[in-house]
């Protein structure tokens, strides 16, 4: 395990904030997934700054849009890949008046907060997403933030688990 | 009092927020300075988002410098003619070596959050002010962020007081 070599671009296809991806590097090597996934937490919650988070965010496409269609992502073509399998179930479950619901609701959401609605997605049906979001769009811009932040994080732990996996077979993960 | 009449440009002048400087001219007229402190609490820490947060705060030079070497502020000569006003007792107690200490603490801490070092000045000595950004420093982002926002709310309150103050004896605020 300690031979997998990482580079930056690996960690910031798992969060999109360049610090993050730089304070990873430096922390590396990881004896085991668990300790680099205690290494992220701590630099994610306590070392990037609420600059950084924001542009974490903006790496996201808008849940229930392909992220294809997200021209603005500035990140590779492997964190658009995951982004769009860890929306499976939410694609399967959507249906054309629900996706257009979401599209609604993450417009309101953008205006009132500044930043795209963000999600563990994996596993979660389009009408649970939305009903999550409407609930989540009654709270202050800070709390928000914050839970923001704890989605980016579940979101940035299960990518790591992708990336160790793909290492760990020898297969290149950023050149998809 | 209810025939105060607010510009943007005055609540601008109080806090740097664009967000909050409209919000606040859509909540007002205001029957009381109290009526609209609670307005403007309501605004900032509920309407807000983020990013007018960040916005504020760049607003503001860094404590110890002069507002007049600030020129980055996109605010009114009455916003640096207060933000001095408000650093007068930090001033008078500044020796060069603390003042020295100050701007070196104020680069690390600019470095660790991404936003310059927030206090409500007023009556406090630059001793006070060092020792305070020093306990600060070992904040999390996030905790930070939020304790900035509070200091900006302290700040706000002052100057509208002073708003209020000006606009009653008629003098015209924002053209200094």
């Amino acid at each position: 395990m300690e031979s997998l070599v990482f580079e930056e671009k690996d960690f910031f296809a798992c969060c999109g904030s360049v610090r993050f991806a730089k304070e990873m590097v430096s922390a590396a090597p990881f004896a085991s997934y668990d300790d680099a996934v205690v290494a992220a937490r701590d630099i994610w919650f306590n070392k990037v700054d609420v600059k950084g988070w924001l542009e974490a965010f903006t790496a996201h496409p808008q849940i229930g849009e392909s992220p294809s269609s997200h021209h603005k992502s500035p990140t590779s073509a492997q964190f658009s890949l995951w982004s769009k399998g860890e929306q499976t179930t939410a694609l399967a479950t959507a249906t054309d008046s629900t996706l257009q619901e979401l599209s609604e609701w993450n417009s309101r959401y953008r205006q009132k907060f500044g930043f795209v609605f963000l999600i563990f997605a994996s596993g979660r049906s389009t009408p649970e997403i939305l009903a999550e979001l409407k609930r989540r769009y009654e709270n202050r811009p800070l709390v928000e933030f914050e839970i923001a932040a704890g989605e980016q994080m579940k979101i940035t732990e299960l990518r790591l688990a992708k990336l160790f996996t793909a290492k760990a077979e020898g297969s290149s993960v950023t050149n998809a």
